[in-house]
């Protein structure tokens, strides 16, 4: 979408000029690291579009771009240590290229700076704005925890999964839009709706995600299908697969779940089947285009004009129709 | 002192008000834990003083005052996580309670409630107690990042300890007071006084801190004297005696640091006669009252009346000339 790249291009020029070059050094270099390594830019790049959809040009709104940016990167690099994950976006964690204090007390001075970017924009959103930034903030602390909570919990339910992933995914996306609609000038109608069809937008998103990790187009991806397989993620097929088995009385599943592998694909080719045998993907398929219809119908509720409508409908088909 | 047993009194009933009842409890139970394990409450009875010096009572300032305190246990939380300490206030850290991903998080959860009681002062002040609050908190993680450096760092200077102590310990005192003082009606001129009073103050009381550690009367400390001296920590009086030692050619300090004793009691006794020698006591001493001296002639930059002004001197003797 031409409008993201323009956007984009706006946000990394401004990230770039807000470049980390104070000291201490071993305190801000893994910041202008992690930062640099990129990845979509899509939530500051959604403060933009919100500022865009109510004609507004940038220089209110890039300070809130980048505090959302930061805190995305602050969270990455603290979920990132927690995980123990070697690598983000094909580069080295910061906690393994720089060690675990600074990868905890560097994450700390990226979400503070996050705030005094908030504390950069115009004083008449400010109270609004550090509200909305701050409630996201909880809730995506909230989104981890529940998602760490998983990780030892027997059974998941699908209303569990789905808030976590609204908490850990969803709430800042809509945050960024409805801050950029909110400095822009919408009013509370369009700004609430504007939230919520980024939270249902970035549940398909999610869901999706879920899709692609099994049925993906591995040249588009760029990895071999079924990682989350192999690692037993409460993934949404996977959680609907259990419920389903359970009420068919078949603890296949649960079996193969349990068993040692000494080959992976073996696994990734047994779990596919069982999907199969109950329709898992076109049931999970079916629940995306529900949230998607739903963030369709809050763009409905919006006094957006049909042209500014069409870029949030290119936006649903960008982000959730993907095959990549 | 009787008011600031009063004020520490009206905070703490403010923070069991407040106590963390959300889900989920892997989350914030943990700060509910470090928080209950108390502390002298220092700095948020400080922000509650800064009001009483203007005659203000705390409905205003109460949540500044939660704020400075949350932040302060984030603080904590993360730095016993990096320093691998077992024990704070004489109770288990939380990453040796509860593993060091809920440290990180819990943590993390913690900073940004610290701001979501920033929000919730009145609108007026808001941007420029934003400022302070976030001013401060990039200092204090400067200061932890200096103080980690200070570790692998053979030399380190007097100028780079006090500045390392200034943004570690002091800015947060300081900036509690000119909060409190600020929502009281202080006008610039006070609120800078009062901060860099509170800043001097705050650096005397570091000192005095590495003093006591030294030579504290052990009944009152509640410790034995020299744990500095055996780690090796870089305190004001060993980055004296280093100095002086290498003045003086005198490399016997130098090889004792070196050195690994079974019995650390011989260690520190050797290190006190070195610091008797060069009679680092006193000078280290004459620094204290030179900090102080400076923090009462800012105190002299104040409007205040004698009263409120004999608060601020009492405060000097009861934090900085204490024996304990």
């Amino acid at each position: 979408m031409q409008i993201l790249e323009d956007l984009r291009k706006v946000f990394n020029d401004f990230l770039e000029s807000k470049k980390f070059t104070q000291s201490p050094s071993q305190l801000y270099e893994p910041n202008n690291y992690f930062l640099s390594i990129g990845g979509k830019r899509m939530r500051p790049v959604l403060v933009l579009l919100g500022n865009h959809l109510y004609n507004k040009k940038y220089p209110d709104v890039l300070p809130a771009a980048l505090a959302i940016e930061y805190f995305h990167n602050f969270s990455l690099i603290h979920d990132d240590m927690m995980d123990q994950a070697p690598l983000r976006r094909g580069h080295t964690t910061v906690h393994e290229k720089y060690g675990p204090n600074t990868a905890i007390l560097s994450g700390d001075a990226l979400l503070v700076y996050a705030y005094k970017s908030i504390a950069d924009i115009p004083e008449r959103f400010l109270k609004d704005v550090l509200d909305i930034f701050t409630n996201t903030a909880v809730e995506v602390c909230e989104g981890q925890q529940y998602d760490m909570n998983f990780e030892t919990q027997s059974a998941v339910s699908e209303s569990e999964y789905i808030e976590m992933i609204r908490l850990k995914t969803s709430v800042v996306l809509a945050a960024g839009l409805k801050i950029g609609a909110l400095i822009g000038g919408a009013d509370q109608q369009d700004t609430d709706s504007l939230y919520h069809y980024a939270i249902n937008l970035g549940i398909a998103f999610q869901i999706q995600d879920d899709i692609l990790d099994c049925y993906g187009d591995v040249g588009l991806v760029g990895k071999q299908p079924g990682g989350d397989i192999i690692q037993n993620k409460k993934t949404i097929l996977l959680i609907r697969a259990l419920a389903k088995a359970k009420s068919e009385k078949d603890s296949s599943l649960e079996q193969i779940l349990c068993k040692s592998y000494p080959d992976k694909k073996e696994k990734v080719i047994q779990v596919l089947a069982l999907y199969e045998k109950y329709q898992i993907r076109e049931s999970v398929e079916n629940l995306k285009e529900d949230y998607i219809q739903k963030a369709l119908s809050y763009l409905e509720n919006t006094s957006l004009h049909a042209d500014k409508k069409e870029i949030l409908l290119q936006l649903v088909e960008y982000l959730v129709r993907r095959k990549y």
